[in-house]
Order: C-alpha cells, then sequence, then structure tokens
C-alpha cells in the first residue's frame, strides 16, 4: 500500500448485529492502490436501505468488517497517474452504489461496459462497499473519513447542488431517474409511482422534471398524501383507503416504477391500472423473489415487467445536469457522522422524510 | 335475420363431454345481419388449441351450443352495403380469432381500434366462436358450412398461398408473427422459440423470415430437433437432455417468444438466456397464472416480460404479404370436415406436425 498522510477510518459493522446500531469506529485498509484510482475526503453520505440489508446479511453473507455507505460526496485529495476523465485535486465529487465493473478487463469486450451500461456488467460488479476489487482488494463504504474508488464511477457534482443534496441522489437518485429516463417518461405520459420513501420521493420529482404530464403516487395509506402533491404529484391513490381502487384507475397509466419491495404487495392490481404497452418496472428486491400474478394483463394489454438496477457514471452526470437546470432537491435530514447508530435504527423506523445524509463536520463538510 | 340460400351448419359442442369427440352435427342462428357483415362459404378451418379449452369450459363456462374453429378460410357469398374495405362476392377470405371489437361504438373514440390494435381493445373483444356481439348475436365459428362476420376482421388470401395453408395462419400464425414483428425479431437479433408445436413452428419459420441473424428452438426434449432444422432454426436446446443449458446458453437470447402455458415450466432458466435489455413474449396461457420467479433478471440484465394476444387485421394483411414474399408454409394435415371428432382427439394427443386443418369438400375446397 502506498503511504498517505490521512488515516481511513469509519463506522465498521462487524457482524450481523451491527444493524441494530452496533457499529464501532475503526481504521480500514483500502483497496491496493491503482493508478486509474482517486483518494476523496468524505463530507457527506446518504444513508440507504442496501446499508441496512448488508449490515445483517440479509442479501448473503457479508464480508466483515464491512463500512456501508454508497451516497458517497467529498473532496478528491488524490488522483492516480492514469485516471482519464479529468477528475483534479480538490474537485467535488460522488461515488455511488457501484465503484467497479469489467471494464473490459475479463472476457475482452463488454456489451455492457463498452456501451455506457456499466451497472449492467455481467462480468464484474463491484459495490461500493462489501465488494472485491480485481485487484483483490475489498471495497469499503462512505461512513467513514476517506474513500478509495476507481475513477470511472468517480462522478463531479455540478457546482449548483450542495454536496448535502447531491448524497441520496448517487443511488437513491439515480435508481429512479435511470429507469424513468429509459423509459421514456416524459411528455405524453402518466407515470404512477409506487411507494413514497426515500426512492419514491425522487421518482415523483424526476417525473415532474423529465415533462410527465401527469405524476401519480400510490400508497398504502393517505398519511404522505399532502407530501406527495409538494413534490409535484398531481393525483394520490391509497390503495388500503379506496376499495375499487383497482376499477377506479383501471387503465390510466403508461408507466409505473414500483419501489415497493414487498412479497405481499398487490402486483396484480398495480399492472390493472396499466394502458395498453403500459410498462411495470420494478427497482425493489424482494428477498424472495417476485409475488405470482395472473398474467392477463401481459397478454390482454401488452404491458411489460421488467426491473431497473441503480444507473451509470453517465446516468448520474444526466441525473445532476437535470436536478440543476429543474431545481430538483431531495428532502433531507442531515445527521452529524458520530450519530450515524442512531441514524440506521430511525432509518430502520421509517423516520426519514425522505432520506438521511451523514456529515463529516472534520473534514470541511460545513463549508459547502 | 335476413333470409339467405344457404344454411348455418357445423359441429355443435352440447356440454363440456363435447371436447371428448362429442361434437354433433347441426344447424345454428348466426348473429343477427348488419350491412357491415359477410357471410363466408367455409372451405377450410384450422384446429387450434383454443378450440378444446373452450369445448370443455376450461376458460369459464361456455355458451353451448357452441361451434367452434376461428382459422376460417372460403369465399365471399354475401356482402353488406355498408362494409368498407373493399370485399367482393367470390373473394377468397380469412376470419381469425377475433371478429368484432369496439370499433369506438362504446366510449367514443378507442385507443386500440383508432391505431389498428383491435386486437387489444378492452371495451369489445368479441372472439370469433363463443362470444357475443353488440346487437345480441352469439359468434360461431368455422367447424361449420358457412360463417357471418364483421367485415373489418375478414381479411383477403393472397392468391400465392393456399386455403389449406392459409387457414392455420389466422390464429397460429398471426399469434407468433405479431409479437416478433412488434418487439424488433430481424437483422443483428438472435430470437429463441420455446415449445415447438403448431404455435412454435410458425415462431422459427417467422423469424428466419423476417430476417433473424439465429434461431434457437428451446423444446424439453430432442424429438422434435431434426423438425427445427428443416424450418430453418439454427440451435436446438433440449432441456431435459443437457444439465447444464441454463449456464451453457446463458445471455446469448435477444427475444424469447414463449409458447408453453404450463405453470411448472422453468421461468428462471428462460430468463437466463436472455441478454442485457432482452424479452420474454409470453403467448401461451396457462389456466392458473404465472409463476412465480426469482425477478432479479429484471433487475440485472434489465430483461422484459410480456405477453401479446394473438393479431390485428392489419397484422394478418402484413403476415400474408410476408409468407408470399419469403415462401413461408405451415406443417399441415389436411383431414376432412366430417372427421372432426377424431380429429380434436388426435390434437389433444399431440398429433400434429404442426397443425391440422380440416376441409369442407363438397364447399369448392378441392378446387383451390
Amino acid at each position: 500500500m502506498t503511504a498517505t498522510d490521512y488515516k481511513f477510518e469509519g463506522w465498521l459493522g462487524l457482524d450481523a448485529s451491527s444493524a441494530d446500531g452496533k457499529m464501532v469506529w475503526g481504521e480500514f485498509e483500502p483497496k491496493p492502490w491503482e493508478e486509474t484510482d482517486v483518494d476523496i475526503k468524505v463530507t457527506h453520505c446518504g444513508i440507504c436501505g442496501s446499508d441496512l440489508h448488508t449490515l445483517r446479511s440479509g442479501w448473503g453473507p457479508t464480508l466483515y468488517p464491512c463500512c456501508v455507505g454508497h451516497e458517497i460526496v467529498g473532496t478528491v485529495v488524490r488522483v492516480g497517474s492514469e485516471v482519464k476523465n479529468g477528475l483534479k485535486l480538490g474537485d467535488r465529487v460522488g461515488v455511488g452504489a457501484q465503484s467497479d465493473s469489467c471494464m473490459n478487463r475479463i472476457n475482452g469486450d463488454c456489451e455492457a461496459c463498452s456501451s455506457g451500461n456499466e451497472n449492467y456488467c455481467q462480468n464484474k460488479h463491484v459495490g461500493t462497499y462489501n465488494g472485491v476489487y480485481l485487484n483483490g482488494g475489498k471495497s469499503y463504504g462512505g461512513y467513514a473519513t476517506y474513500n478509495r474508488s476507481p475513477s470511472n464511477f468517480v462522478v463531479k457534482i455540478p457546482d449548483g447542488i450542495s454536496s448535502a443534496e447531491a448524497a441520496p441522489m448517487l443511488c437513491g437518485g439515480v435508481t429512479t431517474y435511470a429507469p424513468l429516463k429509459h423509459h421514456g417518461a416524459g411528455p405524453g405520459k402518466t407515470v404512477g409511482i409506487i411507494g413514497l420513501g426515500g426512492l419514491g420521493h425522487f421518482g415523483v420529482m424526476w417525473a415532474k422534471a423529465l415533462g410527465a404530464d401527469k405524476v401519480v403516487v400510490i400508497s398504502r395509506s393517505g398519511v404522505k398524501k399532502e407530501d406527495a402533491f409538494k413534490m409535484g404529484a398531481d393525483q394520490f391513490i391509497a390503495t388500503a383507503e379506496e376499495e375499487d381502487w383497482t376499477s377506479k384507475y383501471k387503465s390510466t397509466i403508461d408507466l409505473l416504477l414500483c419501489t415497493v419491495s414487498d412479497t405481499r404487495m398487490p402486483v396484480a392490481g398495480y399492472l390493472s391500472l396499466l394502458k395498453m404497452d403500459g410498462t411495470f418496472i420494478q427497482v425493489g428486491l424482494p428477498d424472495d423473489g417476485f409475488p405470482t400474478f395472473q398474467q392477463k394483463p401481459l397478454i390482454f394489454k401488452r404491458v411489460k415487467i421488467t426491473g431497473s438496477l441503480i444507473g451509470s457514471p453517465n446516468d448520474i452526470r444526466e441525473m445532476f445536469a437535470l436536478a440543476e437546470e429543474k431545481g430538483v432537491r431531495p428532502w433531507i435530514s442531515v445527521i452529524g457522522m458520530k450519530d450515524a447508530n442512531k441514524a440506521i435504527l430511525d432509518f430502520e423506523d421509517g423516520k426519514p422524510r425522505y432520506r438521511f445524509v451523514l456529515e463529516n463536520q472534520e473534514n470541511g463538510a460545513a463549508r459547502l
């Protein structure tokens, strides 16, 4: 490892109990340095549901010790000699949920990596934490003082967006922006957002920013109705409060973005909301598969069911540009990095309205 | 009812036992005549799986007496004064599985009917048999001497295609042609056809005719392998005979057309064959819904699952034009209309290689 004058320290999960607010502060060893890497002095890191899943080994065994956090914002403090995307010392940058892919280094030309769809690389997908790089190093996330990431996955943040606001866009933001953009949310379209949490609240704002004619929020209860309208929604469906919702709103929506990941969700009801040729996009990942459903709507209305996985570095750049142009800003609460254990417990309790961001004041966060 | 000098007679199912080869020959009353209708002297009618489903009330209670058959070919013997698509007495024509839709007569402008997608009309979809027209008349199919259908759903057959060969194209043909065309089967694409029966054999030939780079047949056993290659397939996967098929052929197919309707089919395995952004199109309709599946491929490869329902009259016209241009002809056995009861039993036994066509010799079939 190359010597640096800073230490990589962060909140470490040592076992599954860490998800219960028992992460411990400590030093970790970042991936062995490569000349395509950059080091980042972390000022902010958003809290994402994946952080909790991983801390508790919910998606398979976690490589403890693990430092989570993949909505990382900070300043560049070291730049490798082979970094090609123009990053410079002092740049304000972000890293999302993915920090490496095969980049054509495994089986030769990779369709996904060569077409700017690194997030769909089937050869190598390194998560920003709990992953293993090609050089054998482990990836550590952003509940930390410093982060080291391959430069292809490090994106400059436009001046018009604050660091705290940029953070949750790096995963929650792009996870909803990328599929809405890809499937043509925009003028002439009615877009439905299922679930109004961290992901859903971004979904509503992106659909409006992309110019959708109408944005409909579909939620179990009506408690977030007022918030939904403030975010730009035009209509609100509370499925637990309107018995006839599947018939009343039948065939009215072009594009449904489902941010809920509950195997018991009423998929058939959601599909009934779609028009002919409509698309249902799943972004939540239930642990135990997709619910069984009657396939009639697939056949009788030619609707499509698909999914989407985060976004590519280019998607992140596009998203930031749209956010800057249209003034899209997440609803966030900023919390001191020292209070990360309490923050993840509050997160699990569903308290964010709508996203939590950890802040390293000692790293200069206050100045940004 | 307007007087005619011919009688509507056919094979009638009187109850669910009719599916056991117990249809009885008898007269039926066609829909009350409207000036947008045509009467057709039936020369040929293909046998389709739906015929059996309906005879045995497999998709809900059937309106007995029922005369099935929705791959009808014959000559026009009567033309209504308001028929607008140029049909004339003596024209050789066909009727597929649908014989009416709302045609903007119910809720005003219908998106499906106005865009040439009558098969997806959500207001009214009248099957060619076991349906009820807006004027209250019942629809009767083509195991019969004569058929009466609204002219919008009656299509001229090009001179280059024989009546016997045209018949199975009207349902089995267009059910596979329409989705392959809609989803871009053609140059640059690898197309997989799951199941090599009446539908599947059309699928292989359409994919080749549309110019797909490669056509792969996916079947349980290898018994139809030779046939598949004769139809134009480039590759054959026998899932029950190649244990590692899901990994061996992983991410190699752009478009999968699934003609199998068995809830136990290995959907997850099929999805593993798809490339990033690939599409799985279901055309079989299992009675009890779609199998549960892990949605990972939807998310990690952005694949789509969709369905397709028969085709519109325009799809049928396009399909006939392609068949004439490229010489696509179904593999059929022609059976006398009098032997319909035996034919449906043989059909149920899986004997068609690959489609049965009933022929009314007394109606001039032999001349065509």
